[in-house]
């Protein structure tokens, strides 16, 4: 790549100050009419071109707005953002994204990499449970950069969140799980030093005890996101003495593991296992045996998480009130739960 | 959002100008060194920092690429970008991610907010195919930021491309449909001011041709890659005199529109119609009827991408040769579209 041209480039061809170059390309008084036309010219020819972010180093505005998601590929993150940005674009900002595929590491290089574009606020939904002792990330706060967390959130002075009421829909999912009839229901559990996943399972074991029912810690399996990971732990639960009739999973990709493990094993769904999941993933819908699920209304999230850097950025450095948005989960039934036999009835 | 310190910001306040501030942070000889104690010492105070960017303004580096794809939440594009990722984050490159939706104003909107981040290289899908026209995109070839096409690209001198040979792919497509017995092949085609959609419909139609049978124009309907433009096109051909007996999509999100549409006719897949799509995307798998479809290697495609990218970089502007690589693409059969009959052959 041939190096830019630089005000120092040019302050070297004309051999004066770059200090002089920069006055005379801001159109600052102090430098000769002449001078100035020969600057300028000079920087034409040698194909320098002043640029906003030079400008926005000035202002301290540079009208991009930096989104940091575990994963694009998920129809829940990509709905944030695309929430994000049609709140967002007409106001003239633009929306540059960056995926941490739940690594703790890219998190803090992706706080980097938005910081030096020069960003005017970070909305991010976190990987690391620790972020508040990360460096990159204190740095962000002390520079009251705003930042607002959505859906995977930590509780940080100054920094508000949007999320949903995740305690809630798993107590929902499983719920509904219990009215279907399931005695023995399982949870597919997540990262439990996240809150929404720490919420999910909250939620599953006061559905559990509010029932009647005993919660068994045997029940309870930690899971990923991934597909592959929801069969590994729906083998081990089918492989328990007495195995659950009801599956409870954090998310839609570990709910169509469930489901691919639970049909590898001959048994039918729902009638001898039900099965919900979390997100409302378009695949849950597609699917011939399509899954019921807790819908998280992404992109209504995302124009919220939009409206609130808005205010943040406009109140112009006035005290910050820190915002809690929590928005209300919504059950969608789907074959994966609902028994024929309940159906009829 | 409190405005950040500038060095004007710490001129003022010392009564000193830029030029000295800017002197003395990059530790010049030319400031005496009490001057400079003082100013660092007042910089600090004012919790300003002097950040990479405005040394990549110098050096003209910043360590960020910028990725321009259609959706994020697309497999492919989605695969790409983790192709790309894995072979630049050891290299020490940040990826910074913006879609465009397909429309042509944000696609010009990204590249001008990519460039006012500084990033070291573009790598795109093309989403304007009058895209050489537009300003900011001939500011970046002006610039010499190296650029890279992948998948959908336009021929443009000096620009480098990655794509499968999309030819190819719907020539196998269409050519598995006649191996199947079908007669009557109707094509799901997309904008074909796009050379990707292009070339799915001209390996279509030779493949028909190749094959004796008659093209015929009326069994080409132009749709997006929308699940309900599938739906609609295939409704159109079902209402034909002499309705189609298989369908090649040109992706695979309209091949799920056409599959809803002929179930919703009370039709069935793949004895009455077969169907194949384009791009193999996860969801195609997943489903019951499985969708037969063409594999792309979105992760070598971004790999490869990533390569040139940096080829391009380390050249340090010796004459760029412009390259054009070209993937082969498979077929993967499933279930949308070979015939029990012929299985049991």
């Amino acid at each position: 790549m041939p190096k830019k041209t630089t005000i120092y480039d040019i302050a070297k061809a004309l051999n004066i100050t770059a200090a002089t170059v920069s006055r005379a390309l801001n159109d600052s008084p102090r430098v000769k009419k002449a001078t100035k036309e020969l600057i300028l010219e000079t920087a034409k020819q040698m194909n320098y071109e002043q640029n906003k972010l030079a400008q926005a180093l000035k202002s301290g505005k540079s009208y991009n707005v930096g989104v940091i998601v575990p994963y694009i590929n998920s129809n829940f993150f990509a709905s944030v953002i695309r929430g994000i940005e049609e709140e967002l674009y007409p106001k003239g900002y633009h929306v540059i994204i960056c995926q941490t595929h739940d690594q703790e590491n890219l998190e803090i290089e992706n706080i980097n990499s938005l910081l030096n574009a020069q960003v005017d606020g970070v909305l991010m939904s976190i990987s690391n449970s620790n972020i508040e002792t990360n460096p990159a990330f204190k740095n962000l706060v002390r520079k009251h950069v705003p930042l607002i967390f959505f859906d995977r959130k930590k509780d940080i002075k100054g920094v508000s969140s949007v999320t949903i009421d995740d305690f809630k829909g798993a107590y929902m999912a499983t719920q509904h799980l219990i009215e279907q009839g399931c005695k023995r229901i399982a949870h597919l559990s997540n990262d439990q030093s996240l809150e929404i996943f720490q919420n999910r399972f909250l939620g599953y074991k006061q559905a559990i005890l509010d029932n009647g029912f005993e919660f068994d810690c045997n029940l309870v399996v930690e899971t990923t996101s991934k597909v592959e990971s929801g069969s590994l732990s729906t083998k081990k639960l089918l492989s328990l003495n007495n195995p659950p009739d009801g599956i409870f999973a954090s998310c839609d990709f570990s709910a169509l593991g469930a489901i691919k493990e639970i049909k590898a094993h001959g048994l039918s769904i729902p009638d001898d296992i039900s099965v919900i999941g979390f997100s409302n993933e378009p695949f849950s819908q597609f699917m011939e045996l399509s899954i019921t699920s807790i819908d998280q209304s992404p992109m209504e999230m995302g124009r919220i998480a939009a409206n609130v850097f808005l205010d943040e950025v406009n109140s112009n450095g006035n005290v910050k009130s820190e915002k809690h948005i929590i928005l209300a989960p919504e059950l969608i039934e789907r074959k994966s739960s609902i028994k024929e036999l309940l159906l009829v009835d």
